[in-house]
């Protein structure tokens, strides 16, 4: 069974921001997937998704200082500067981390970790919505 | 329905390629798949598969820029480099942005956003032809 | 035809590691498989998978020198300090590495480069076993 929709995120400010539940409650088929897999695609080229731990904001606050640190603003190689200070190293935190995931579902449940939650990481000060192309295939048969 | 099949992709220049129209080439039967997967696997360790954006060819440049920068040739760490002092700075840059992608098909079309493309990222000097493996597992009944 | 299991990897220390042949011993599954594709995600947050060169230890040894120098323990921007010195800095590398690899099955084996395997990377001291959930897809028909 395929299942293909599209989720929109609502414009958030540049850092790491938890999503797990909001993939969830968009994608109620999941719920009656015995087994399969959820390819999630952030069709952006300044923003990506990845999993990390879920539970501490501080860890999500340092990932937003590491990565400033690693990729800085106003590098001297930077030769791409026409759209703003923040869009050429959003380009390369964005390839860094990745737009995709592909994720197994089990029993009705993504199968994640205790500890690993969905971040969308907004790499824009102003990176507006952001939309994400959900894909499933799995097979039906648990639950009701 | 399961396509699988090799492309090969001749040699390039150390850096950041735009390959989307060569895939999509390569792989015409994706025009017929209503919903399904495409999973590329490049069979290298020293170049990788991203999605950035596929307009300004600036932006393919300040890639190589912070990526030779990130991950520097001749660092005083490097223990294995009998094979040049390429090899082992390109041996991490392909984990950093990996070597595989698994893209959304929807309605006869690789569902990307409107500003992604597919680099080939070729971070050796002389890398040679490479190679993807693509595997395509979709629904058909689009199209003709 | 799916399978679904879990794969448990014993403590390893801090580093990359080697685990083709246990995931391939893992999963007797793939031998009948004509095509299809594996999913594995590492179901924790400070630790990841990856695709890098099969053969010399130089090259694991230097992946770590690599990944301890760019992000560094003890720096004056972290936050999330309570879990130890090497907890923060293992997050961002298993981002930077990703818990998660979708790969290519083709005619009862695993279609990997010549010269690519699958680390286990370990980003903590003391990490403990790690589970991997592995997810196969495939067209059964090869083999006996």
């Amino acid at each position: 069974m395929w299942n293909q929709q599209e989720i929109i995120f609502p414009p958030v400010e540049r850092g790491f921001h938890l999503i797990t539940g909001d993939v969830i409650d968009a994608l109620p088929e999941i719920r009656n997937m015995q087994v399969g897999l959820l390819n999630l695609l952030l069709m952006h080229t300044s923003a990506s998704l990845t999993l990390n731990e879920n539970a501490s904001p501080s860890v999500r606050r340092d990932f937003r200082s590491w990565f400033d640190s690693a990729v800085p603003e106003r590098a001297p190689y930077w030769t791409h500067t026409l759209k703003g200070d923040d869009d050429m190293p959003a380009h390369i935190k964005t390839s860094l981390l990745g737009e995709s995931l592909t994720l197994p579902v089990k029993e009705g449940r993504l199968a994640l970790g205790t500890w690993q939650g969905i971040y969308l990481c907004e790499h824009r000060d102003s990176g507006g919505p952001r939309k994400v192309m959900a894909t499933l295939w799995a097979e039906v048969g648990f639950g009701s």
